[in-house]
């Protein structure tokens, strides 16, 4: 991604926020992440992210998600004696669904992107409007999608270690 | 309190909520906590509270504040082995005074409640506007009080045990 497709996308992330009246600091909307995942293609894959804190005990973000995008399927694994992360999702804006391990919801809302297809494995479905909220256990594969007006998601967790997450698709890239 | 202010001042945090645009479900409605900290005046001294996640890692809260409502001075203990919470307030709505220790602000902003001014000890301020947020460390006094129009505040930290929660006003009953 160029330097001013990364800002264009910053700026639709911060209008995202805007409309789900999420107030962040100058500084904040400066260092909001793009993730594209070394996909290339970010507004079918990708995630937007601002990281309000993250310390040895916890963590605490804010998710963006345009319209109909989608965050790959991934997991937080054990990285020596520590487990992987716990996380819980919280929708505070849109809809997004979730999906995790366990038995297959058929069929699924959302679309699978062509791109990496093959690499979406889960597929036990969990809607999330705003105020509901599910909290997925370390090492759970996991992905979600948000609807067609994109969403807004906290995260509450332990510590975030993303340079360790392990990705379904091969071809994704999380800390470039 | 009787269980009818309960259900009026019940009704007054989730006017709040509904102001700063923070969504909580029908049922997160009806278990937002009521605090007065048994001292019978909860518009002076007290605080809404709804919790979305506390387990054995990490918590996260809304806090509401009434204008000018203050939450009393307290800390954090260990419990045992385990370090005494640590917790990040991020100011979502409104605006907050909080009072940490360390070198005291001259004057302060805040209006110390005349019931129990004796057990404000501790009077380094900082202001928070949506948006920032600070961090406070296991074990410090702190109390936070907020401006005229009421504040939203979200909590972010390790799992909540409010029961052994230390108020420097020995009048104070956290947890009933």
């Amino acid at each position: 991604m160029s330097t001013r497709e990364r800002e264009e996308m910053r700026q639709q992330v911060i209008r995202l926020f805007n409309q789900a009246h999420i107030v962040l600091t100058e500084e904040e909307q400066g260092r909001i992440e793009i993730a594209d995942f070394g996909l290339g293609d970010y507004q079918t894959t990708g995630l937007g992210l601002i990281t309000y804190v993250n310390n040895d005990l916890y963590c605490a973000k804010e998710l963006a998600l345009l319209p109909n995008q989608t965050c790959p399927e991934h997991r937080h694994p054990p990285i020596g004696a520590i487990p992987g992360k716990t996380e819980t999702f919280r929708c505070r804006w849109g809809k997004v669904w979730l999906y995790v391990e366990g038995e297959p919801t058929e069929p699924i809302q959302a679309r699978i992107p062509d791109e990496g297809r093959a690499y979406y494995t889960v597929f036990h479905e969990i809607e999330l409007t705003p105020g509901q909220q599910y909290t997925i256990p370390p090492n759970t594969l996991h992905w979600f999608q948000a609807a067609d007006d994109g969403a807004i998601v906290s995260e509450f967790s332990t510590t975030s270690r993303d340079e360790f997450d392990i990705f379904t698709n091969p071809n994704v890239v999380r800390v470039p």
